[in-house]
């Protein structure tokens, strides 16, 4: 068997030629000091991804779960009051870990194709002062949703709570305003719209977060969990606490310094042209978007409801071997088919080819779309002039 | 500042060609059927290399610091009595990772030019009879020693005792028989001998581990530490439990099928063949090994005793600034320095270029260094016909 | 400005993984016992490709253009009766060539949308029977037509007559059998079907050709143009007469490696299948091929008439800034755009996605161009099982 | 059998990380428009390392031998007066196109250990007024020898003698100004010192030069070696006269975005330091080196007279299998084994492996050989402090 033509998944998706080359290149020793250099460099530049002063920037050597486990273990200990905003699998996923830790569990759960109600969190605590820490992902990947975490943050802040944001597939494609929107732990991934290797944790730490953590006895160290032997260790006296993943370093500095190079607006644009027209698509095929909006829609991924009688499964394996297209499925959120959209594959032309795998598979599989209708649609909302953010370099 | 003309470092060092192309390839989605085929193919080659048809294979996610944290986790607890034998210093590292978990720590402790006596530890054992757990490492990196894992293992085999054991920077360029030797829990790094990319743990497991395991109820569970999570979710349901590093699987699966081209014995014969002449080389010089004898010194990095009056860093950075080679320090263990020969390093004339780097160094420094005898001594140990293993392929 | 999303060019297209791999591994001396195996072995595999045993392999340094002027000064001389079969641009200019040597040139000349007839050739060359050489182009990339080159062979080879055959664009893709059809002197580019780097020419050289090649007195000799220098020293003498590109070489030897572990029938049904179903997507639009039927039509390029009152570079241009597609147009043959779907690019969806570009950007520009109905019948035509040639191996 | 652990030839080597990187990056069309900047781009960077603002640059596709035969029949015809100067194999192969042309061919020679002298030329061309072209190589590669052409293009200039310069090893590594020297039509190769791709041939051409070419009749048009329809065509209408190679293209770009970052002095004083300790440590092993003085030896190779009794095939052949190094033999020139030393493999630490090799595989093969007291010379000689140029980037 053959890899795909074309992987259009939730992530890992192929990164920009740029990535593979910094992955391929020389690997070099990590004390070397031009790769400390570059080390910092990374750091820096992540945190104005972050579009963040304030916060302290670590980059812990492990998929992005790691990242989230650490916030949890490093934020929680047995009996801390949370509240857990559930609007999707990660949201969900998220509250296990608070349970496993022994923490006091609030949560607030909608359905999956929905989105947290900043207003009933604000209720929430208001009603639960004693409540601490306030867990929330922005982007819901396997749901293709967002979460309002623009209007979270100041409401926690003013609180004294203290936010984990997961900003895994927002990061790089998606508006976040790390120090504007007041989020104090955010945790993101390389892999989805940075264009990335998959492989490490990029996380931003502010002095209100670093506060309760460093209040938390419990709170890892000596671990490869800590945040705080990162800080202490290589922040403080220059010395890794472990071996990081040089190619992964050199990786990602090459995307940030991509997406640094495209501007945040214009990378955040080209996301949304093509999130836009894939919709576009979808409706006019005939097929249902998973979101209850567009409103509340990521532009990162496209959610689509499989029609009754078809399974994701199903979906996917035709496409995958009669097209050549590898997407994804909903990962438990429901039977959901997703095209990704993010970093190096939210090209326009890359979409519509994914889009019509899509569409033309349902078809082989029995359902009625009409694919013609969907592809005028969405090529319609490409044909109109592109809008480059004033400033962008592209 | 440029990057090292030669990283000779204890590792990471820069990798096979093969595994460079293969880190910058394409990147797929981790559940394409060709990644998952690629997956369990790496995990049958990394086995073949442990010397194991009974262990079960499992990559961690992480450098190899997070497969042996997940094994000290998931083999102990509160209280259960651990044997850890201390030559160096990953030995002394993992006592305190015992600590931490609140195990009832016992040591045996040599100095750190020095190996572990296995007839210490079976007597050890016998006045012990309720130690479950061993911990060891087989080639102390900072100290370049090698202890006798061989004999350990049978010892406390026969005794119920479960080993742990690091097998870090011996992997793929020093003898390991893990069934020969009975040993139960090991685990490596694919970036010392094997000349692969930093970034996993690859780890191996005998039935006798996963048992001991299973009978603590506080081995991580839902954990980016957790290895049942590995073996029921991967191996029971074919679900990861966590993204993995895809580039870092096809360097992983570059670098195992490049070594079991060479021929595992071929390529440990290339590690003593380099070790051997740079040891002769050194002693030529007039310097000082740092290991005791020859008979317990790893063959994949040579520790060398900084004269008086010169310190490590001096050293490291006027070879790295004056002659382009980077090395390594002793990380704690002596005020040594070392030239790594280890996977795609283990080049005699790389180090015959380290070595003459080193001497003149130390020369520029002000030491008495006998610089031309010194590499007279280690071409003529290299001039030697090269003895190529029957049934090797190289 | 950013490179393309897609270059579905005429050539040169992105290459294969494995074969950028190549290309960006390390650079051997062209002396080195390795490369000179590998150069080796590359003739050997290049040879099997055009399918014969009996025909001396010659890779050239440069681009095809350098082969194909080799073999028509070899071949020619001042006076040399010549027969040059002209059914496109590329025919055409091969003529200028053989005017400029001097030669006594022969036309049979037919529209760029048609092809040669095989049997006006037999007419002709009994009642021209001086004529010592024909030409003849196999598929004439600017018009995505083939010639009867398997007729034209044997036709040529009982008069006597030494062709030189044009495969640049048919190499690897189309059905080519040098032996079985009495071919000559064949010149291929390894930048099309192959998927492999610009920058060589791949020749077989028959016995027949080689004849007349050394009755010629004016066949180069001591030049880059000379195909007997390469054949004296580097078949003579194990030396070459100029340095070789060692990544072309490299490159070259992983396309071809591709191409014969995924077998020649099946690499040609892969690239039928992908122009059947463009064809059919054309014809739904309501555009018009250019070819006058697809009896003549090559398999690795969709030539498209551009519709009265446009441009091919008013087309190519939007397709490029709008859509991200990089086009290739008719260079000279007619107002034409072309899609290339050849080796690497000859993936179904990709090709959807050019077929896309190019039917909205027509709507764009003013055309009145059925899109929807053009995808359906492109992905009706995919959607049929795809046939694996008995004996392929994929 | 494996690739050498170390080239060390007089070329192509492997080349910098980063040429490798853009030699396997994505391969564009070559008329995108993002591909025809870059060539753009590439042109006037290696204008500027010819240090010219009054030469035309072109890239012609093929290795510099086509460069230089492209100059020969593009400057002289039959009849032509030319002086050659022949001090070494390449010169004398230069003769033999001229020849070859029916050119009326006067020649200097000197032995191939020296150098020619410039004021034997100018006595030579005021007794023969006749004549209009003269050829010289700036490095003779083969026999690590420099030509004077700072005085030879006053001399020719002055007597309105048109200039053909060999410049393949010296260019980016030696002292090279075209414009100051009054050199007219100079033939670089990338694969030496600029550290890139095999596969170019890098050209400048003067006024004078193009005066002279289009007044020969018989200067190739319509022809792989036309240096007349590349500049036409491309210069003159923005069309290729054959597809570039998009790889080497993008190598060259890289190697001269490196070379000029570097700065063109330190470039040259970091190819001097590795040279004057290469042949400060042949010296002292007792060795020969074949350049008969300092003076006119290049600082891009290290020619060394094979001891009597040996041959350059044993020398090479032993280093190699036994050391895994790669060396050049003289081409011709004479009994000589060759070190390079030029462009990426221009490293200290690199050159001291290479002699290493060579010093011990004689005394392998019973010669006599100071080992210890060459390696310590040649570290004695890079030990002194790195001089770097004022306004150099390193």
């Amino acid at each position: 068997m053959q890899p795909a033509d074309l992987t259009l998944s939730a992530g890992p998706n192929d990164v920009f030629p740029e990535v593979r080359a910094a992955m391929g290149g020389p690997i070099l020793y990590h004390y070397d000091p031009v790769f400390k250099e570059r080390f910092r460099d990374a750091e820096a530049k992540v945190g104005r991804i972050f579009r963040t002063d304030g916060h302290e920037i670590i980059l812990m050597q492990g998929e992005a779960i790691l990242g989230l486990e650490a916030a949890a273990r490093s934020l929680c200990t047995r009996g801390t009051p949370v509240l857990n905003l559930v609007s999707g699998v990660f949201g969900k996923g998220f509250g296990s870990w608070l349970t496993a830790i022994g923490a006091e569990l609030h949560e607030i759960e909608v359905a999956y194709d929905d989105a947290i109600d900043a207003d009933a969190v604000a209720a929430y605590l208001d009603a639960h002062p004693e409540i601490k820490v306030l867990a929330v992902v922005h982007s819901e990947t396997p749901s293709g949703t967002l979460n309002p975490v623009d209007r979270l943050g100041p409401i926690c802040r003013s609180r004294g709570v203290v936010t984990i944001v997961d900003v895994v597939s927002s990061y790089g494609g998606i508006e976040l305003r790390s120090d504007e929107w007041q989020l104090d732990l955010l945790v993101a991934g390389p892999q989805k719209c940075l264009g990335g290797p998959p492989g490490m944790s990029l996380m931003a730490v502010s002095p209100q977060a670093w506060a309760a953590i460093e209040a938390n006895p419990d709170a890892p160290r000596g671990s490869y969990l800590s945040m705080l032997d990162y800080r202490d260790l290589w922040h403080g006296q220059g010395r890794f606490p472990f071996t990081p993943s040089v190619p992964d370093v050199h990786g990602v500095l090459a995307a940030v310094d991509l997406l640094l190079d495209e501007g945040l607006e214009a990378a955040q644009a080209r996301h949304e042209r093509v999130a836009r027209a894939c919709w576009a698509g979808v409706r006019a095929m005939g097929l249902r978007l998973w979101p209850r909006s567009e409103a509340i829609s990521a532009a990162s991924v496209t959610s689509i409801t499989v029609p009754d009688g078809l399974t994701d499964t199903q979906v996917r394996d035709h496409a995958r071997s009669r097209y050549g297209v590898q997407l994804s499925a909903g990962q438990g959120a429901g039977n959901i088919i997703r095209i990704g959209h993010m970093g190096n594959t939210a090209r326009p032309m890359w979409m519509v080819a994914g889009l019509t795998a899509v569409g033309r598979t349902m078809i082989d599989l029995g359902a009625q779309v009409d694919l013609g209708a969907g592809i005028e649609a969405a090529m319609a909302s490409l044909a109109e002039p592109v809008r480059v953010p004033v400033g962008a370099s592209t």
